[in-house]
């Protein structure tokens, strides 16, 4: 095997108590929390994007990493060192799954030739590499947004070739995705957008992207592809709006086009921040509309506006997350993907390897607090008392359809009703959510 | 008549270059601007709640405002005392429309019957002043937010008493508009959201308020009542958050709930920019999704996170919007309402007139630039032109779903496409735009 | 003693696996933490305004708590009911401090008389209510904000006359923390900023706010007073900006008016957030400046642009503010105030103990947590080790002058430097952070 | 001479109604307002860096420019022709001025001495094409941020290495500045802040960054440069906290240091945004602290947390802008520098004319409305009767030290002072500026 992070075996879980800052001190994948594995309550991912294929550019800085796989002038070699040893870190990191977009593991070519062939080449390599070590994809993606063709949108193009070449990545990368076993498709649209209205016709683009969508619905149940076709909100970066603002938002536009019960979301934390979301928001509402599909596990900075990617570390803001996930039966084809990469000044070889431990650290621990959470459920127990008038008999007519409006006011007038608010308990529920937490 | 503000009898039309600052320099009602009158395109409307209810408190300090109205300690002496004062003002300031809350115009008394009854006397009050002015609501509403009975909702509140109080109240609040002659109907859910999901059930309370909307629907057709409903968006402030959060979010909810061909929305401006979003955008969303409705005309501070509702003062800004009002064939049961109050600060008398002036020449004046954009557009042939691929036979099949996704992809691969991308050329654009405001 | 709250006796300390809502799980006053008693390191203080003065109105609704110290129609009568609650409540709470603005605790009045009048009135009450029970004020404070007269600012007001009744109610509310053993006077400069430039003169308002603070300072050494002058930065609300906007800010107004040795700040963690901080930048930035003074301790939503004042709940926040303050030695004269208040949905009447029973546990938890960081203290020899090549001669003689700017560039070019940069290493930080919390 | 543009030979006044995109409808360089020449009052700016450098990059796209100028292999190569376009295009515009960074100019080198080198072959080019055209530089600056060395800092780097290499780059782009007859000399600290404060000694950078900016002074005078010294203020972005946030910050920086009156501020409408202000805030609260340097005119998109560096096209924004400059009697070494860049769809070739030309418009336009206002001073003499109070005696004697706190409060007693709020005229006043703007 492959090895370019000599310093590390396996990561290990030592326990707390644990000094080693390779190691981890929360997440024990084979630990039963509530009849199931740690590692299949987290079904973690990592992401090939950020964590092998950036350079450490910003918009005002160049690249601060070295990578050696970057380093050949011949773009497939690269590729091929680049997946060595993105294995060798999946295995050292003991994680089920990893995230790709079709160019971040193979080269995109100069037309489309080029792409298909280089796209062949390493799927097989790929694939290889996953029998070797029983790892597959959380999920596949094509990028249909880093090549200046698609700078005004792909599905949402003014110009109907870039709508197909966006159409010919795709299906290739849902191939690709079927062969390697992935268990979920997305589709983030990065550049379904518009940077001003006044070039825009935002109802001829909706369309487009609504037939961009019933055609990838159609051409997985044609390849007979059995994952999960998944939508990933943003509400703008890079452009200024995005169509699949949040989960509400893509909500409306699955309806729009008979699709909501074919694709479901990909929610990330620093997307649903930068939408003006908590996360945990984006996530209850998923579920509440019945789309919720997996997540991106990250988060951004509160003081910046845009996506800053950092890798989960707030145990009092996921603790919320995986009550959720668990109050709602857990992920099915989901999993926690790390869409989080190093700062730019982390420039020590092993800071992914903190990144990593530190996430999986937090969603380890966070799934423990929300396991107390489910186990000693005073919050369930605080809604149901609360919306227990509903169960009464008037409560359930009004909402069966048994009563007119008017009916209702009638009600209220002859019976002079005049209810009294009831404490929100807030505060005391705060508490209570700390002590599952901290106790 | 009433003559409260004896220092003017009605704002008259004296051109730009007068500087009467009791004169509108733009507004000029009967003039025609593409064919039709200016009051026709506009269709303004005053506000109850700001202009003769807030009496100058924020958060952070009581009333600055001293209103001979709000002296008496009979609740329905000082109701009439108001009304009086409004309809003169309404004339003087020579509108067609105004717009009210249930509790703006008759005081809500101690329990139902009470208030069915103020607001009873009230409106024949109103309708006598209706009568004889020829001013009348360009929509009515009931507030179900300021009473600590709705502190946690109204039709999504945890209590079904207190859902149905509500109802009481918006069958009152329909059966009053219906008879004033109301051309819309406006649900603003101010207090439909949360405070924290520790205590909510998202789900529940959605459905909830899809039952009562779907109620509200039915009882404006057993009314008979032929105007239109409407759903003001608005995604935080007094909650955490709102359900109906923006446009797009609202859209979903009324394919939810079967609802999006019965219901509309009123976008306001503040409200817009609060959510994220331009108010160009809300508005050209409601369009491209088919269900604009109504404006609050007013503007925020884009660097304040609440509601200032200060009255709208860029033609800039505004130009836009009319635009895409005129694009899509104008106002139809809408108008501009000013959803706007004068600073805390602007203690003068006639603090109310300079606001209102202010707003209505911007919109005027917006109303015309917009016109020069429709003679010579420029902008529509731009953007016919930008999409003009999407005529071709390809772009055509694709669209109407004669080929499927990999039909496209074996097209591009066979063609070996290479699609270049055009340029966007804003900045040329945007400075056409200025060319209509300002030459 | 007073009994308003007899399901309390007092809230006494149980251990972090207690399941009493109304018991600390963390804080323990008597508990030695790093030498020092927990209750000398934390100096909690309770406000008298959201605890007893707001009756829960937002700007969307009427008071949703009855408060029978609100009740009656004399003034004086209600002032001293809730001085007998206030107190009840402190002791209850067993903490050993309180901060009060002059008109939260003495009725305003018609005109100055009154004011000074009922002030003296309530100081003796207070004064004797102090004496039993051996708490008293962390800081005393003069409401120039509330009353219309303040509307255009207090000491910048545009009338000399306003920025005269500013400075007599200041002399009386320094006088009565004084007499009443206050450890600090903080001003808070609500109003003293701007609503539109277009009517203000921003210089000479600033000059206006340097006399009155310059005056203010005099005056506490003419009566004698020994505290610590404060101001408490705020960025806008209610106005739209305010002059007092951040700890960077007022240091420049301090340095410019030669009063940076004589004032120091109260940094409150909302304001924090809505001036584009983190809190824990403005409490380092104070130490940096030496101007740190004291804390509000309290807690913004994330996704609201006002100030929530919710109770700060956060281990993992505060964590890293009780660091600051024990790496700089602790607090002085000042404390931590809860300017906190329950949710207006919260209208059960225990929630003002489950707020501040929830901030003081939140807050002491952290001091365990910061205390652990300053015992094994890995980030401190980091950060030594990160600078330590400002130590080497070189790096000593830039600092202190004795190389000038070419006499540097001409050592980077004789000695051909080409510095690498070194790994800045924080995601390894943060996992020890995380590590110091929750191990 | 050089002809890539070929479209264009130079870019002239046509006048408002002009329908030539490639001409200016407001900017009459040689017409006089308020007695001196447009060119004279705007002294506009060309940056190098985002026309002639930046190929399209965003964070998740690859470059959408081909310029020729990037094409060659050898750096110089491309330098000199960059030179050549750079000057044809100043020439085109008819701008006095431009403005750099060394490293704009001349390619970085692998050391200082092919930077040293590199940057005195272009300085010649540079002249020479000075010479021809009568352009010279508005002002120069070093970058400092864009090269992974300076990943953590430059002045404030931990290593004081990186801290001696760019005081050899400011030596030298001082230097170059000082020969090309700069008229200023910019620092914009990119990255002096901090990504995290974990790792981060806040005290002792800021004491690096006064002791760097003390020598830059010292510099300064002793290479007998005449020109001003500006910091650049932003507050985040490419890092999480700049030190130098915004002007109200600087000014305390530079009162901490003692250099507030050798350095002044260079204001960028973009930044001053992202720091929650407003732009005519910065630039009024640089006037009101006397260091008011020069502007970098852009705008920044209201819903967008970044620099988007667009044109400024808001002739209602910077009216209040050339008001202020105006008012203040006018720039003197500073000047309108366009840090704004055409969109990444803007592949158009003249884009970055019709970029320019509609940033010319808009600030000639503005120039022009601002003059009215100051020729009818309805503003100013509204403001000086609004503070007229402060000319009585009472006020002078209060603002010149004659009265103690306790003396006025003793006034306020004695006289029964009840002063009453005056309005603060908001609406009307915007309504004037509306009418200067568009009457």
């Amino acid at each position: 095997m492959q090895n370019y992070y000599d310093k590390v075996q396996k990561v290990q879980y030592e326990g707390p108590q644990s000094k080693n800052p390779l190691a981890f001190r929360h997440y024990n994948p084979d630990e039963i929390v509530l009849g199931k594995k740690m590692s299949e309550h987290l079904r973690f991912a990592i992401c090939y994007w950020h964590t092998f294929c950036w350079n450490g550019t910003d918009m005002f800085g160049t690249g601060s990493f070295q990578y050696p796989w970057q380093a050949s002038s011949d773009p497939l070699t690269n590729a091929k060192a680049k997946a060595d040893v993105a294995f060798e870190f999946f295995q050292k990191m003991n994680v089920p799954f990893y995230a790709f977009h079709d160019v971040d593991v193979a080269p995109e070519g100069k037309n489309i030739k080029e792409y298909l062939h280089n796209s062949a080449v390493l799927a097989d390599i790929m694939l290889e590499k996953q029998t070797a070590t029983g790892i597959k994809p959380l999920w596949g993606t094509a990028n249909c947004f880093t090549n200046p063709r698609y700078m005004g949108g792909a599905a949402t193009n003014p110009d109907p070739e870039i709508f197909a070449y966006a159409a010919a990545q795709v299906v290739n990368a849902m191939n690709v995705t079927h062969k390697l076993g992935g268990e979920n498709y997305v589709l983030w649209g990065g550049r379904e957008g518009y940077e001003s209205l006044l070039n825009t016709d935002l109802k001829k683009e909706r369309e487009q992207l609504g037939r961009f969508m019933s055609m990838v619905v159609e051409n997985k149940h044609k390849i007979g592809y059995k994952g999960t076709l998944l939508i990933e909100p943003k509400p703008q970066e890079p452009t200024k709006h995005q169509y699949d603002y949040d989960v509400a938002t893509i909500y409306g536009f699955l309806k729009q086009f008979g699709l909501e019960k074919e694709i479901k979301v990909n929610i990330e934390a620093n997307h649903a921040t930068l939408a003006g979301h908590s996360f945990q928001h984006e996530v209850a509402m998923a579920f509440s509309l019945g789309i919720f599909g997996s997540l991106d596990a990250n988060r951004g900075d509160p003081q910046l506006g845009w996506d800053t990617d950092q890798f989960p570390n707030s145990v009092e803001e996921n603790t919320l997350i995986m009550y959720e996930i668990l109050k709602n039966g857990g992920f099915t084809t989901g999993g926690l993907n790390f869409d989080s990469k190093v700062r730019r000044q982390s420039t020590d070889k092993y800071s992914i390897f903190y990144g990593h431990i530190g996430g999986m650290d937090t969603m380890a621990l966070s799934l423990k607090c929300a396991a107390k959470i489910m186990s000693d459920d005073q919050l369930k127990a605080n809604t149901d008392k609360r919306y227990a008038g509903w169960n009464t008999q008037f409560g359930k007519d009004m909402l069966a359809g048994k009563m007119t409006l008017a009916d209702i006011a009638k009600h209220v007038e002859s019976n002079d009703l005049r209810p009294q608010p009831v404490s929100g308990d807030q505060e005391r529920l705060e508490n209570l959510v700390n002590h599952y937490i901290f106790d």
